[in-house]
């Protein structure tokens, strides 16, 4: 039975977890996945995972938002439209490499049919490349897939592992996919919680560290092979932050490059031909959607950004972690084979490594 | 009978256009159109345009790139994946808000059904809204539209108005649509050609210019009506900016900044609701797509960039007055109008500001 | 005797300026020149303009802020402190290529002098190249100088041509320097205004436009002599916006990059050796210099930006213009002389081209 | 007596480090430092260290190089010249903040007196902030003292720790100031070298690691005092890459944001009132000062990039653990006292941890 890194003693940082140690502690951040597994006609492994804010009502009372690219060798639409209105105006999206139109275009679709305009046409959608495991070229998501997902979001502990639009990804060489964490901040007297949600399918085995150890070294692809012999062409990570606290947007697009700072712990390297692309958003301030004339926001000091910076470190690394730890084994496209994270043996590693009680 | 600018006399700046004064002048570059009108069962003006770089073999051989954004109320996917690896690999598209998401699929199909693996799964694709004219809901497009659109691509005058991603676009409050001129260029004792294209959606009437007249003002909505009381949600323009020059990634970046000369001039602001996207890409270097190691390329100094910069602002601004005179008065959606341009006013018009011999 | 462009009876655009027509119709925000014109022992023809915010306490009461570069051949300090933070905290300062390191470090020693903590060690400081007329190798300048231009720094019309930082400035081959303009804008129920400041000292004498009309090629080099026969290696232009609405920090670095706009209407190109380098600062918000927890902010909707923009564009527009026609011809190192724009010829190809009743 | 961390036993990553593990690895890069340190009139504990690549004739020969800034609370002037031109025109330096403006100055004026135009007057300062063990608002720098560092830069080993402009500098709560390292990397066929140089004044204790060990949790302020209470204000790191690999520009860009996956696994988190500013320039590209024309370049292949993104992150670790190795204890400003990390105590927890034999 796989479990979350913490299940396992191992805790990663200084600041609490929320209540279910993952994005949706956020109050009115939902999620929710859709999951293609088929092995005929053609073999699919693949999926979208929505992350909805506001209880659904993004699309009429955006939110402050930023953006930051480690390395871009991937896709999010919707990001030059962040960059500069400083909102996010629809749900995001997170899929495979070659279905980020069709989901594209879904939200746009979704947005249309239900009024939401105007600003509904220029929707986040993110991808990794599921290739390995999945048929890519089949094109198996629909719209309809994307609605689904989008109407069964909800709040409650995320699902992790392989599901939604991490289905089909690798991350380190083991199975990787959807992984969730949070943080409780104070911050300037008040109280935060912060989310990231990550979908892996980036890196080396050897790079892999947890809490610093160099699990990736210890558990080599000696023990547990690799996917594959060579690197596959195109790997990648998407982050996902979401926070209460109230920022701007210019933050927001501080808080999206420090995911940056949990990915490189966790192992990261920001290689070419990975898509690293972070994406930060904060529901503190409220922006109605036809809003003239002056409108009245808060700001959390500049001065006080520095624990959600460190809640953003952590709760990256833990993420990414948790969606190691959450993968199943999984076999794929043309037989393909992607191993999971052995979890005993990552717990004798980190003992090893004076991280858990002899 | 339309006629581009310089047919009227009118030229723009000081440096002589190529051939066909087009995009198509650059060596190599070729565009296509698919174009859709339809009034049955649901009113269509939409379509998609291709600019196909180096005779179809940009999959295999890219081309330095750089990208801008003066406003970001608009898609371009591919962008992340060009500044950071600073090369083009793939063609590009220009089509409407709606399906930017179908077109960029289709993209990665035609690339992956052709072999053309691995940079072909990012590739750049640009919307503006065309919703005034055509019934963007009813998503006409089809990936097969995007599939001819590319292999029609040829060498040749660019043309230009209601056609491809242009078809349904209004610009100033006349009908606009595809623009397109050329510049040869001097600069440093080598001679290079370069090309412009534009999807024109942008801009109100009473800040057109022509050559620095006041034409907006001159050919007010009074006398030539605006397709609408109040201005449209969304409107942009799209700039794709090409030279045999070489000129490294960093310089094509430059590059694209300077379409914003030539959009100013013409009486373009940048607003919000508007996206304001300019691609760049120079083919004077080879980069076999599958290169390793070291690669031999040539740049032309920074020095000898401004003629360049100027060819830049010259050709983007030509190109958005032959999108307007090109573009013929058009009836879409619900029965609304767009007018074209009455060239024998813009005619009077100029004469009337010095410009033309009395 | 100089007039301004409106005295010449030239409008530019269609907003009205404020009451003095410069920056300092912005409330709060004060302006003083330091001009250094000596022929002994060495020639000096240079200064340095200082734009002091918030009738002098903007070290206490930071305001938004952004930065854009259109073409980066120049230095501006402190835009790496504005982009992260989003907070102009100290004084602007506009002078010669050789000394913004003295004029930035006095800038800190006045800040510490007057205990003006913590953030007063990143101030803004640009510069553009008056290496022609100024034998800038006898770096002239002293930090009393910058001492003196902040505490002279005023309320009132702002002095232009050949004053403070742009006493040795040359622009379009004419004499250049300080101009400044503004325009009241209502934008959203709110009215506001907006102001600009420029250092000319960029363009080629063919270039220039005044509201379209080609003066540059009317009134050529070899009527009013260049200073030169070749372009000198460094030229630029610096442009400082300021605005009373509530923008936020990635609303004003959206203003500065439309200072390009205007610019590319008065004829500039953004060459490179040149510095063309855009800052925009909006005292709607006060942010208290050691604030911590959460601040009360007001934001302009996005959807009223667009007045601010084309305000930008015409303030920025008139601006140089104002500098051209302010400054006085003036003679300086090695006897070189750099000739002012001729009123009177101005007023006559205005009116050849329709824009100044016969 | 101090010692590097290698000396010590502890490796960081996989890569071998050259001849000297230092930045002058990197064939012609040379550092030279001034160093001041004087108890009357005023305390000093501050100086400057200057790096010049190609044995001095950086001036003559340009080298690419790019620019990012994880967390902006900082200065380094010339990089709007160099992400604009993509070239190093001139040597590197690194000092205090109050004196970023004097050496900027200084390093103009050497180049000027040296005929090194056109492209001197724009050269690369960054500071970080050492007014806690210095008299900062004494101003001690000179322009000699620049002028010396420029002339006593040498090949060879670099000195680390109290020096130059690392002088008065201290990181996670110890003493810290230079560190230096280098790799050497296989990349595509090709052999070249890497090599780091970081002026460190960053962090808290609790988040210094070493290797992954939590040494800052285990060697707390409680068994070795923080210098202060609170933390100071301003505090920073400055990195500055090199690498004689013929990176483009845009690849240059790439490479310094890397500088943040190895300052992230030393324990860095880009905090704000933190200047993280990263330079990376490339020598394997010649560009000689009034370059017209073209000129021919080489390219290492964008899939070549990941040993060098590796080896940056290796060799900024190892630098920021070298500086902190080789500081030793420092009295200053108000008899304040900077402790050093205590190399036995750093041997033991390593062992702890199960990174050194027992």
């Amino acid at each position: 039975m796989r479990q979350r890194l913490r299940e396992l003693g191992v805790s990663i940082g200084a600041l609490p977890p929320g209540p279910t140690n993952s994005l949706t502690d956020v109050p009115g951040v939902w999620v929710g996945h859709t999951t293609i597994v088929l092995d005929t006609p053609r073999v699919a492994r693949t999926g979208v995972t929505v992350i909805v804010p506001r209880e659904g009502r993004i699309w009429q009372d955006y939110a402050c938002a930023g953006f930051h690219a480690l390395s871009g060798t991937g896709e999010m639409t919707g990001v030059l439209w962040i960059s500069d209105s400083g909102f996010l105006t629809t749900p995001i999206a997170l899929t495979n490499t070659h279905q980020v139109g069709l989901v594209r275009d879904a939200l746009v679709a979704y947005g249309s049919r239900h009024g939401f305009t105007p600003f509904s046409a220029l929707p986040v959608v993110g991808e990794t490349y599921d290739g390995w495991l999945n048929d890519l070229d089949a094109f198996h998501l629909q719209p309809e897939h994307v609605f689904d997902a989008i109407d069964r979001a909800a709040p409650g502990r995320v699902r992790e592992g392989n599901v939604g639009g991490g289905t089909g990804m690798i991350c380190h060489d083991f199975k990787g996919g959807i992984g969730s964490a949070s943080r409780l901040v104070s911050a300037g007297a008040g109280s935060y919680t912060l989310g990231a949600l990550v979908q892996t399918n980036y890196g080396e085995r050897r790079s892999l560290r947890v809490d610093g150890v160099p699990v990736g070294l210890e558990i080599g692809v000696d023990e547990v092979p690799a996917p594959w012999k060579q690197p596959p062409p195109i790997s990648s990570i998407l982050v996902v932050l979401a926070t209460d606290a109230p920022l701007l947007p210019h933050q927001c697009r501080r808080l999206a490059e420090h995911a940056a700072i949990g990915l490189a712990r966790a192992g990261g390297l920001g290689l070419h031909t990975s898509g690293d692309l972070f994406l930060a958003f904060a529901t503190g301030n409220s922006i109605p959607a036809r809003s003239t004339g002056t409108l009245p926001m808060t700001m959390l000091a500049n001065q006080d950004l520095n624990p959600l910076f460190e809640a953003a470190a952590e709760a990256v690394e833990e993420s990414i972690l948790n969606a190691l730890c959450m993968a199943e084994t999984m076999t794929g496209y043309e037989g393909r084979v992607a191993h999971q994270l052995p979890l005993d043996r990552l717990v004798e590693v980190m003992r090893k490594y004076g991280r858990l009680g002899a």
